[in-house]
């Protein structure tokens, strides 16, 4: 049985009440406490040690990243970021000036982004360390973007570049929270996620969620100046279209929106946000499956790449 | 440098913003989101494999602890759980078998609670199994307890038994939320938490929130009939008052209310919970300090046990 087998298992039949608008599947889940005009998201992701990160991770950025996780899950809700706890195993025998330093990486970002940290339990853990990170947050209840509404026609947006994280930009990344913010506020966006285990194995969680599927242009693919270095450096690397299309931990945002709104996006974007780069990538049709097209024809995508089209 | 001293560095200058009520110390944050006449409760803990439950532990049990902390948690604010994320850390060559099982106590003990459970990671975990809960409740604002507001001459309560949870309390307590609310809602509790950390562990937390002392009655102290029956059967263990006193993860409720609400909450706490015990165990006294009175004179009290008083 592997992880996402156990997953579809153990939320089988998952204890709901009155205040569940949407439970585990999208990228937080969204709860209705009784605000006048407010949803509640709360999400929990954790990192740990050997798997999240290794022994030259610098402390900071390791807090950093624990924090940044979560972050990038309320900015793919549109939300704002309001609270976390932090429960913290340690193994015996720990390195407390590691620990000081993951700490105030945690600290750091959170004041970034004015999130209150109101807890911080800690336990050990024989095995290494482990940082688990609970956030809550609020989006405007006519705001949630969810993952079900991308529309055939639709424009697919994504932002950043793509690939090549594990060369540092996994341990040091920004949370998309200003610009998801942004999108909720000035556009109808259809579906929002952030991007972690690649492209093309999350592209598919919105075309699900929407029963559609999506051509994607191979050209406008936006490629890491990280990902191309590594496949000229790396003997046996992924070509660096396969690396922005498959490398895990990219933390940017997917969406969608209605095409007549491509063009405002992208202009409004660009006058927002001018560091961050911007990029259509293909259309939502009505088609199920993920294809890309490029000089060489048709392929089709799957989370570990693509094979050509027959 | 300890675990206690570590948290108090950790959670020094952390981050807070406009929500933030009550930040760490109390068993929940406490946070207002806007909400009319509610606080936000906020609380994350985790259970660890050789740790909280080893080998021998039905994992059905292991499942209903992990869930039940941090009931018991939302229990001590006098508050309303609502829902609940969990982080599941699993070794390399997990047992699916025992992994559902914990999961099949998770959704039992959430069902019976009407909790939502809205999100469920699963990790690698390489030393062991750790889950990790965090969960969000609600408590009217008006009625918060917290620990800080126990005044001289108050009535010390403690809810249940005390001492012996190792022969099997510690993972099948039953977490006192219904008490709780009935307490808030009916009482002016002046400072309440939940004992995990054994009662003189614990009262001290109250006290030195307070500014208080307190004269505990050694003949009222309530000893659970395993800490007797371990006192008896167990070679060199710890005599019954001793263990009631010391030994940890009780999760019973600790409160203290004005000497005039004594014999109503009494008297009302019978009515409402025939079988859950309820004891009157000592005052709240001007002086500093933690003190045992018993037909042998009076002790001082800490953590770990008592010294005669001298």
């Amino acid at each position: 049985m592997n992880e996402f087998e156990l997953i579809k298992v153990l939320t089988g039949g998952l204890p709901v009440n009155s205040s569940v608008v949407k439970g585990p599947g999208d990228d937080c889940a969204v709860l209705d406490l009784g605000l006048a005009d407010q949803f509640v998201l709360f999400k929990t992701d954790a990192v740990v040690q050997s798997v999240h990160f290794d022994g030259t991770a610098l402390p900071r950025l390791i807090g950093r990243k624990a924090l940044g996780r979560c972050l990038s899950d309320i900015a793919a809700a549109g939300g704002n970021p309001v609270s976390a706890v932090i429960t913290l195993a340690l193994p015996a025998g720990f390195d407390a000036a590691q620990v000081m330093g993951i700490y105030e990486g945690i600290k750091e970002m959170a004041g970034e982004y004015t999130v209150s940290v109101v807890g911080g339990e800690t336990t050990t853990n024989p095995g290494g360390i482990l940082i688990s990170v609970s956030m809550i947050g609020t989006i405007n209840k006519r705001r949630y973007p969810g993952r079900g509404g991308a529309k055939v026609g639709d424009a697919i947006f994504i932002s950043g570049t793509l690939g090549g994280s594990r060369s540092g930009k996994h341990l040091d990344f920004v949370p998309r929270v200003r610009e998801g913010k942004w999108l909720v506020e000035n556009f109808e966006i259809h579906a929002m996620m952030d991007i972690s285990d690649g492209l093309a194995g999350d592209l598919p969680h919105i075309l699900e969620a929407s029963r559609v599927g999506a051509d994607l242009n191979g050209d406008s693919i936006p490629i890491s100046k990280e990902a191309k270095l590594a496949a000229r450096e790396i003997e046996g690397g992924k070509p660096p279209l396969l690396a922005a299309l498959t490398d895990g931990e990219d933390f940017e945002l997917l969406f969608t929106v209605a095409a007549r709104d491509a063009v405002p996006v992208l202009d409004g974007w660009k006058a927002a946000f001018p560091d961050v780069p911007i990029t259509c990538i293909g259309r939502v049709s009505e088609k199920p499956g993920l294809r890309l097209k490029d000089q060489n024809g048709v392929k089709t995508l799957n989370p570990h790449g693509y094979v050509h089209f027959k």
